[in-house]
């Protein structure tokens, strides 16, 4: 997508065609800065500090640090290694695990010397598929932003969507998820108007779903995450769209901590809640949200806050009383029962069992039961 | 309550007499300063700034004010004007509309050279009532604690309460609406640990109430606003208590801006959601909470935050991307149907109206009817 006019993804291999290249998104929305990653500590990194962040482009960023992994060592040992130390690097995101099983089993078999050029070409078809599923999940997300249009008395109406942190072409190689669909709006002359909750503590959603927005001169206002209920209880959101980190094959969404007080919202006010999923996120092994292990982040996240100060330089200010602690959950689980559908690249469906084995019947052996 | 062990309120008159002194809240909890106001503009401006906030605190600091104002001036006119440039300075909080309607009625038959003297003494009076009542509702409240304390299966178990914004001392004169009762349960013994909602945009939870708790000695963790349904939903909450600025005769409840979703989320979770309400806050006048104006402030609260910065020294910061824009409601309706039971100074009543009837019989013919 954009960036002041001009074209980016968010993670490609450089132009010696071995380093790769990631956005900080530590730094923005203050500072564009493009980094170089040569090894897998620089790409374990990378995702532990979240200079990349989101599901799929941790899967993607993922692939690209085993195929670093593998220019030097090549031993199975090795290659188990670097797995493992990739997958600790952040517990919730299902795509980081589907993403490394891929690798192995692909580079496995091989011999040694074939893995590392192998392992290259698995993070680009990794990447290449990211954005194709992104690019038609916007497709059938925008017939769902296109009905709540064809509502609207006038045309030059916009569509109110409220949307939780940040899952646009930042949090996946490109086009995003939650946000592909309103990308698709715009360039299909739909009119929106995006509410961002600024999602505390790292505040994604000011940060980066803003700046997207921006960069793609798409209408939006920034809100405090307590501003969403009241929003849709006086009629000002025509639906929500969110991104998932993980969900299961019953339909139940873990997402972005938040994201379960917004869809409580919804629910309670007839608004659509949809969730936007590329299939990589589903995990088909379980079936119950609530048996999801919830990742529990630095204090720091909640206890002190970036941004820009006057003079221009970014600090950090800290907001509590001297002795008092912060506690950092990362996600919730948001129930099945409030999702009003699932958007996946394949279509939309009920959020359940049989709405996702509508739209991937071959998954049918693999997905657990309730 | 007590502030580094010495006991304080939150507006006092100075030792002359007719100086009056407040603690500036946008200062906490980095730098304690307590300031004095001389004038009517002064006292505007406490308010209007949120040096002083909380409604019961906002009703005493206007009645204050009427004294201020009438230590010069003593003509209808002025009394009128006064009042109104108080009345002007938040247009949610009911308690300023009560404060300063009585103000009106017991000044406005006097002899003017009797009005300021009156005037001091109202205010006096408005404090002390705010106290006792406040007291009163603690040790109502305590009762609720006291139950959930009962059901725990070890007594060092402690009872864990969530609570959003500052309803603590801070808010009132002394004692606090939504604190008052977990104040009151840390001297009868009772182990309490309460989950503090930062409370974006201008984080008095983490400011305010993390600091009163603290200086009370009590255990607490400050979460992000977007936290408290994962909590909830994985058990980590016996209770909820909020405060409120204005309740309706028909029990819906109009409070810092994400009540509404706690209130959702304790719903979802058979987790009893209590509100704290000293009588002056309830508008006996209206029924449906829908009907409340919601207040918008700055976007500039969304859009900057201020903290103490490594040295010391504290500063704002900016969050947005250059050209996005924010949107700033202060405050939301939880309807009367997802709070368990008001906590008053009379006693504890179901949110309703003939609940809040019950303890108040004497408003029958004033309460609005749905």
């Amino acid at each position: 997508m954009q960036v002041a006019g001009r074209n980016y993804r968010s993670i490609w291999l450089d132009e010696d065609g071995w380093g790769v290249r990631i956005i900080d998104q530590t730094l923005l929305p203050h500072d564009f800065r493009v980094l170089r990653l040569e090894t897998l500590e620089e790409a374990c990194h990378a995702i532990a500090s979240m200079q990349v962040r989101g599901a799929p482009l941790i899967g993607a960023t993922a692939a690209y640090g085993m195929a670093l992994a593998l220019r030097g060592k090549l031993e199975d040992e090795w290659l188990e290694e670097a797995s493992a130390r990739l997958l600790a690097t952040r517990p919730t995101a299902v795509n980081l695990r589907w993403a490394l099983e891929r690798a192995r089993t692909r580079l496995k078999p091989l011999p040694q010397e074939e893995r590392a050029a192998a392992a290259y070409a698995l993070a680009a078809e990794i990447s290449e598929e990211d954005v194709a599923i992104n690019r038609s999940l916007g497709e059938q997300g925008l017939r769902l932003i296109q009905i709540a249009h064809d509502r609207k008395k006038r045309p030059e109406e916009p569509v109110r969507i409220l949307t939780h942190c940040n899952a646009g072409w930042l949090a996946t190689v490109d086009h995003g998820t939650a946000l592909s669909p309103i990308f698709a709006a715009k360039r299909a002359g739909i009119p929106v108007e995006v509410w961002v909750d600024e999602t505390r503590p790292r505040n994604q959603g000011a940060s980066l779903t803003a700046w997207e927005l921006g960069q793609e001169e798409i209408e939006h206002a920034v809100i405090a995450d307590n501003t969403g209920g009241h929003l849709m209880q006086r009629g000002l959101v025509d639906l929500c769209i969110t991104g998932t980190d993980r969900t299961t094959a019953g339909g139940d969404v873990c997402n972005k901590i938040g994201t379960y007080l917004k869809a409580l919202a919804a629910y309670d006010n007839q608004v659509p809640f949809y969730v936007a999923l590329p299939s990589p996120t589903i995990d088909w092994t379980l079936h119950d949200g609530a048996a999801i292990p919830i990742e529990e982040r630095s204090a720091e996240e909640v206890s002190h806050i970036a941004g820009k100060l006057e003079d221009g330089r970014i600090a950090s200010v800290g907001l509590l009383p001297a002795g008092s602690r912060a506690v950092n959950y990362a996600f919730d689980v948001t129930p099945a029962r409030l999702v009003s559908a699932l958007i996946t690249e394949r279509g939309i469906a009920p959020a359940n069992r049989e709405g996702l084995l509508g739209l991937f019947p071959e998954m049918r052996e693999e997905a657990a039961e309730a």
